[in-house]
């Protein structure tokens, strides 16, 4: 049976999955703890070193911890800047999934509000500052 | 003396200041605790009901404290939120505005580049996924 | 009957079009090899002054060859570029069409993968270089 | 002598002008009554069917009468959107240039306030609507 | 009854309104003089201060009369602008709203195509103009 | 000696990097056939995993073949790729390096013009298309 139409190309079903996408699929579901492979990972599985590329960086930088090492950011941060990303550039599908990510990790509607407040604020004040081509404050030099 | 050229109007300094842009400089200075006001406030103290709107909102966001509210984020990750937008939206003054705030609440480079890291990741898979029309995922309903 | 909802505004049957509209309408259909006018052309065709200004220049850069001129770039790398950029805004409508475009030129599933991996790779270091407000590499200059 | 440097390519200056950018620049000059080349038209002309497709155009939207054609807007609303849309893309280039277009027209820095206020909420209200995905209102269709 | 999918959140009705979003909700129909609640402002009302928060602010800039200030743009312009900016985000949303209110204000698809074809025009030289880095005109200097 | 401002932060010099930063330099030296590493990749070394992360990935997307891949895709499509979306995102860093680097692969002012010129053309109709919310057409599936 053919796949749902999900995106401008054939996505890659798991039971269809070989070489390196096995192991990519097996490792997203295992650091995810999840049952499933999402969308976004079946999609980019029609060019097999971009999954393997794309994952083992999102692995590092959003599970640290399963990737041997530390970040100084907590999960709720990462995934509201990942929100407020996806909400600045209207990413549907995103949206969706980091909400759902932060709705795991115990914010209610009010909280994620409060994410896309800050995210709303700052693309107007972008706007602002670069709609009047305001220079950078002379403030004291950050080292290291 | 004519003020430097730092925008695409001519500032409005604290010395010249009257009405209602008065009172906004004196509360900016006290919520932030700082002895200057920004460039940005300056130029949008050109249209002082501007400058009073966007104050007010600032500061309920960033300093609901100051505005008699309560927030559900820390001061941290709403600056590493800033950031994200700003970087995602290549503001140089907000840019350099929010690094210097993140490094004030004590981020060192190391954990600016770590927010960095997690917007330049969304930047990218957002590209991906509407790059690819991807639809998102079924998931569970999300109540409240 | 009227036309199907496929934006803000009815767009323009063939049946119905008049004055320039109709010039317009075959010389896309002739210039693309296609036999009917998509979506764009129809919505845009409520303003014909626009719709001519646009294909115009669409015919001029993309079909050089039949508006009497030269590219340098092949209509591979021309409809790679309109995939990237499509792709960085978030257009869906866009996506599809240079998706499709791509795959008549010959470019199967993981080719559209690498033209959407370099474009989400520049997404990405882009927001790193603003959101470190890199400045340029001094390098030797370019001529001409 | 070399000129200064202001893009990455070096711009064409009047004197060297050749073939159809000499007409260009004439028609430039005549239609906006200035009696300098703009840098950006300068810089276009490295490729001169460009230039030409990208003049006439602006020509076309911008100065309809001298294009022959009317249109439903007035020079304040066309350069009041340009703003807008430049300082929404943070074009440094662009933003000089139509903030200097307004207030030839007779917009004062408050009224160029007016129109970055306008802007810059939009921008906040699209991350809005786009960060909580939030579906069209049902409303009456429109005709036409 | 659950309501209908329209957001990642779960919008407030009208009857289940209580506190501040009950003034609010009545504040948007009478200045709007609409008799609906928009869809955005009932996803807002998840977070009830956010929702109070963009409503001053819109109608302060959007609604200035109702708001006790004057402004120096007309209806038409500030929506002409809503417009541009949310074409140029791509936003769903707000580009039906705002073509809805540019309707209502007696705009025809030909106007409202003027306006797009602004929009798109500057998107287009806003990326030539960065994508040359040209340096900004010398221009004599505009005061106050 | 403080090296010269270029960013938020201050870059590691070749001199002063240690542990993995100093492969991953030598490696981008090599890979690209440089003597100098771009400041990029000195502001990225304040965070050594991220500079790591972000070579990686970037030396399989751009430089398959010293990846030990293949990419269906040639150095300059890639290149122009790099470039519009650069020019696309507003990126000073980035516009200035991939215009250097079309250069280097042979294409003049005029060639770097035609890849402008279409990713202009495509922020442009990509303004269109969602500022009339146009439905992609219905066309036949492509499969793979």
């Amino acid at each position: 049976m053919k796949p749902a139409r999900i995106a401008t190309v054939t996505p890659v079903s798991e039971e269809s999955a070989v070489g390196k996408v096995v192991a990519v699929y097996a490792d997203i579901k295992a650091t995810k703890k999840i049952d499933f492979v999402p969308n976004i990972w079946r999609v980019l599985a029609t060019n097999p070193d971009h999954l393997e590329l794309t994952w083992t960086r999102l692995k590092a930088i959003m599970h640290p911890e399963a990737a041997g090492r530390t970040s100084k950011l907590d999960p709720l941060m990462r995934e509201a800047i990942a929100l407020a990303v996806s909400a600045t550039n209207g990413c549907a599908y995103c949206v969706n999934s980091h909400t759902a990510a932060l709705r795991k990790l115990g914010f209610d509607a009010e909280a994620v509000g409060e994410v896309l407040a800050v995210a709303a604020l700052f693309n107007s004040t972008n706007a602002l500052a670069d709609g009047y081509q305001i220079e950078p404050d002379v403030l004291p030099p950050l080292d290291g």
